[in-house]
């Protein structure tokens, strides 16, 4: 199948004068710039589009290479294109950088109007709400007036039951996959953490460290941690097991290493040259705040909101968001008369699955859009 | 039933002159001084004796008070006493700190008698079976002829595991819990981030930091992360959920703190104030290094070593060594027709079951050594 070929990220700035849009925490933040992609046209009267929601590390590019020379295309190429799952020839699909983001959206690390220098801890905290509200605002820019669905995995997929619970109306259906209604305690552990070991690298510099190197250390730590729980126990010991890294005199030193360690490592590098340590404070923060419920009588309540077909999916071997927790997404609408299903993508990859079996994931998302369209 | 009443840890020396005792890693070492308890009276023929291996962070003192003024007695102290599991009317029950300790054992923080300074980094790199190695001399020393077993969890059932194949005619079963007989990559993958959370921390000074405060946040983090591992996301969400510590505009903070997080620090900050951090890197090491089939043609022959009754008890919900690799080694041992048996231990309170099922462990223990014996 053909991928959408070239495609360059496109910017949208709204809330002109500064502090016109009022976030959940209260705070006012503004001028707001979204930086986000699309991928097919949009027909004329609007509704065939399609909202792809990124998780934490992610970016607006979700498929195709902004130049030939790119070595990988977009986070979720083989889910969008002609003749894929979100097919291009059909769908308007859109994809944007979260609120807090450093990929282009304004976050921390985004000019302080008021100052001049970077936001830094200035920047004021953020809910998983409040970046579908940015969503929402450039979907209109876009002249999209309803979306076929809202589909993403782990924090995109907290965006999508928001978008279900907070604009039922513009909605067609939901995807929300390997994630939950609302952060368990395990999961704001993890993140918590991870924040924790940032915090602990001098090179954070209370979040003022826009100019240097950073809080590097802490942001591979952090990145690490992260990486553990996003695949599985067994996938683990499939892909690396005991195999060691040097010698075995090199492992009887404390810094010898075991391949997963050095696998570790690697991505702890990885994250560091491509992210904003604030900006991971901020998005893991706003993935512990997460909870459909506040601000309405109860979480089933509010979910109760989410009138359009939704499908929920878990992954089998998911550690971060057991499938339980997906699970009962679906069951607590279902119990409420609403068009909600469950489907379980079976892998031994982790969390991470959704970005790994596209070959199974496909299926499901294709086989359900078919049904509701 | 009554309690063991009050103890006091004793102290044995051996290995003189210094440089005596070989280690796995080829390194020398001594003097060796072990610190540990009893329990019970040793029988005159010598058999009689039951040795108890603790975890990570665990120490000698096991059972009772060593003054009335203590507020609380030793780790397992419902499974150790007469007429408890470990019968003390019967048995002569011994527990040390392990080789590498913080806890009166010699560690990275003893003194290393060529420099007349605390050992550091220059302490060598040592083993599960080197740990073992040392309670085979103190046992000697005890007049200890035969273990009517060897028992521990996580850390300790390593041991119980090493114990069964390098002196199988030494025991009469062996109580391996909540383990493993090689640590898997993702075992590893949770030593290796806490290790550099400690790294990371500028107190740690490469390890030279006794007389000063040492890497507190470094072994506070480590010791956070750890925590996560030991419980299971079902008992997290039982215990604290989604509760807040503090008011809502609190939690609009990026240092506001759900009561899972205030659960976290509390537990790195009391780690501090009681273990050496030196001493987590080298035992997390230990763990690390851990496989029985070091040394051997195949793991599954290095356990076909332990001829002697084998229980194996898994936990339900442990993350950190699933019941599959728990019982993994009762079906290896089974196949060469070895006398293994595996029991489950259902909770849900994950790794650290061991150090709360008391009544369920208890039983479990009891029944297998009334067979055995």
């Amino acid at each position: 199948m053909p991928d959408v070929g070239l495609v360059q990220t496109q910017y949208f700035t709204f809330a002109h004068p500064p502090d016109t849009f009022e976030l959940e925490c209260g705070a006012r933040l503004g001028p707001i710039t979204v930086a986000y992609e699309t991928y097919g046209r949009l027909n004329s009267s609007g509704d065939n589009a399609i909202l792809v929601l990124h998780a934490l590390t992610g970016d607006a590019h979700v498929a195709g290479k902004r130049s030939p020379e790119d070595r990988k295309p977009g986070w979720w190429d083989p889910m969008v294109g002609p003749g894929r799952p979100l097919d291009t020839e059909r769908y308007f699909v859109v994809c944007s950088n979260v609120l807090g983001g450093c990929y282009g959206t304004t976050g921390p690390s985004s000019t302080n109007p008021t100052t001049g220098r970077p936001y830094g801890l200035d920047f004021p905290i953020i809910t998983i709400r409040d970046m579908v509200r940015v969503q929402r605002v450039l979907l209109e820019h876009l002249g999209v007036k309803r979306l076929v669905t809202a589909i993403g995995g782990s924090m995109g997929g907290m965006q999508a039951l928001e978008w279900g619970v907070n604009y039922p109306d513009f909605l067609a259906s939901i995807i929300p996959i390997a994630t939950s209604g609302r952060t368990s305690a395990q999961g704001i552990a993890y993140n918590a953490v991870q924040r924790e070991a940032i915090y602990m690298d001098p090179g954070w510099e209370g979040g003022n460290y826009y100019g240097r190197p950073g809080p590097q250390k802490g942001l591979a730590l952090a990145r690490m941690i992260g990486t553990i729980t996003y695949k599985s126990d067994v996938s683990w010991s499939f892909k690396f097991g005991r195999a060691r890294n040097g010698s075995l005199e090199d492992l009887y030193k404390l810094e010898g290493r075991f391949e997963i360690e050095n696998y570790l490592h690697y991505q702890g590098r990885k994250l560091v040259e491509r992210f904003d340590a604030n900006t991971y404070l901020y998005l893991t923060k706003a993935i512990d705040l997460h909870d459909v419920g506040r601000g309405h009588p109860s979480y089933a309540e509010a979910l109760g909101r989410i009138s359009c077909p939704c499908l929920a999916i878990g992954i089998s071997t998911d550690i971060l968001y057991p499938p339980y927790q997906v699970k009962e997404i679906a069951e607590i609408l279902q119990k409420q008369g609403r068009p909600a299903k469950y489907a379980e993508l079976n892998s031994p990859y982790g969390h991470d699955a959704f970005l790994i079996e596209f070959d199974k994931l496909g299926a499901i998302v294709k086989e359900f859009l078919a049904e509701i369209s």
